[in-house]
């Protein structure tokens, strides 16, 4: 762990801290909002819930594993020697990642079979994307970290396969309006999880040091808050259009 | 209690951590797909919520005491002579058992006269079953131990008992995607259920020491995920399976 300005400390700090804080008011968005929507795009929006609940959890981990890693000492942040723990994000993606592929498959509404198919596969693709990582990540190798990270790319590059050419023909039925929105869910999806990859390439790459260090911190930051508070509205917004296609804009008939 | 290599306190530490997320997650779940279930099936499901509830404030708690009784010195995690509190599982099965083999008699939906019976039964045998597990897991010694696990396999047996055979016709009645749910639900239960008995006997088999410890602790968050959080999503796809064949799809009807 390099030592730290006050400034690069106190940046991740409340860069995480604001990460608690995104997730909680879309926490309260999502729980809140379900009675606008008709029931068969609740389920969407009640993964959207679990999502970020599960990820404002895991950043009040790491904001407090963050404060006990380092010590505030003549004006600079040393090491404390407690370990920042980076498992946190990944057991958070563990649970979240697959919960957030499923989501885009729930608001489209399909048939069950159409449905049942398209989820299954991708729940499994980014399960074994996430558990492929892992062993990457905590290596002491370059090599190894190589390895795993390729094996992982395998499920990432299936996703994309699948979220943009069959799930693209099931939602060419939708109206512009909706298609527009679902294709821009799927770039935030292709944008935000861009990141990832880049990220986990840096120590291969020989990008290390404190600025590196917080310049991670904030871009997973930012990256998590796109990749579930942001995409969670547009899934939103999405069965919200598809409700206005179909000639229901009250959600009057739909009970919370 | 041994010392630990920094690796298997973390690993420990990680999956407290991920069966705090697992609950967490599951609650929302339970408690915002409420409205996706027919009024009959709903008791069934606010159980799970209970049941998750609980068990994530356990695993708080757990978390924390695994924390405060390790301290890391130079590279490794000794002792601090806090004791770990085991009693927080105890507690936990206490109340949540009892809820777990209430959901699966009330997701069956039968008559008033049989539920009741049925229930009450297995919710004795079950608290019964915990209750005397306990004073053998805080012997000192392992005759203690041998004569109080006996005890409690009694109330286990029955409970087995109870679901293989009486349950098993009532469960009958239902048609052919039910009942293959029902029986993937019992021999999750029965996994599940299995690795308490093993974890019990473990000192008794003279198996301890710091890779011992681990496994039990990881075994233990692993069953408590499947039996808690797998098993209520089970019952959910039971209700939603009974309303289908039921004719009543949409859960349009039911308010939350």
């Amino acid at each position: 762990m390099p030592n730290l300005s006050f400034g690069q400390h106190s940046l991740v700090s409340n860069m995480l801290s604001l990460a608690i804080a995104a997730m909680l008011g879309s926490f309260v968005f999502f729980t809140t909002s379900r009675g606008q929507l008709a029931p068969k795009y609740r389920p969407a929006l009640v993964m959207s819930s679990i999502v970020v609940a599960i990820a404002g959890y895991h950043y009040f981990r790491i904001f407090h594993s963050w404060h006990d890693a380092y010590v505030l000492r003549d004006g600079a942040y040393v090491a404390t020697g407690v370990p920042f723990n980076d498992a946190y994000r990944y057991v958070d993606w563990l649970l979240t990642v697959p919960l957030l592929v499923a989501e885009l498959v729930a608001v489209l509404a399909l048939d069950k079979a159409t449905r049942g198919a398209l989820m299954g596969r991708l729940v499994l693709a980014a399960t074994a994307m996430i558990a492929l990582g892992y062993p990457g990540e905590v290596a002491a190798t370059t090599s190894t970290r190589l390895i795993w990270g390729t094996l992982s790319t395998i499920p990432f590059a299936y996703i994309l396969y699948i979220l943009w050419t069959q799930l693209a023909q099931a939602a060419a039925k939708n109206d512009e309006h909706v298609r527009v929105l679902l294709r821009n869910t799927q770039l935030l999806l292709l944008g935000t999880w861009g990141f990832y990859p880049i990220a986990y390439l840096m120590p291969v790459l020989g990008i290390g040091g404190a600025d590196a260090k917080v310049a991670l911190q904030v871009g997973y930051s930012i990256a998590d808050i796109a990749a579930k508070c942001g995409y969670g509205v547009m899934i939103y917004q999405i069965a919200r259009a598809k409700m206005a296609a179909e000639g229901d804009e009250s959600g009057a008939t739909a009970h919370a």
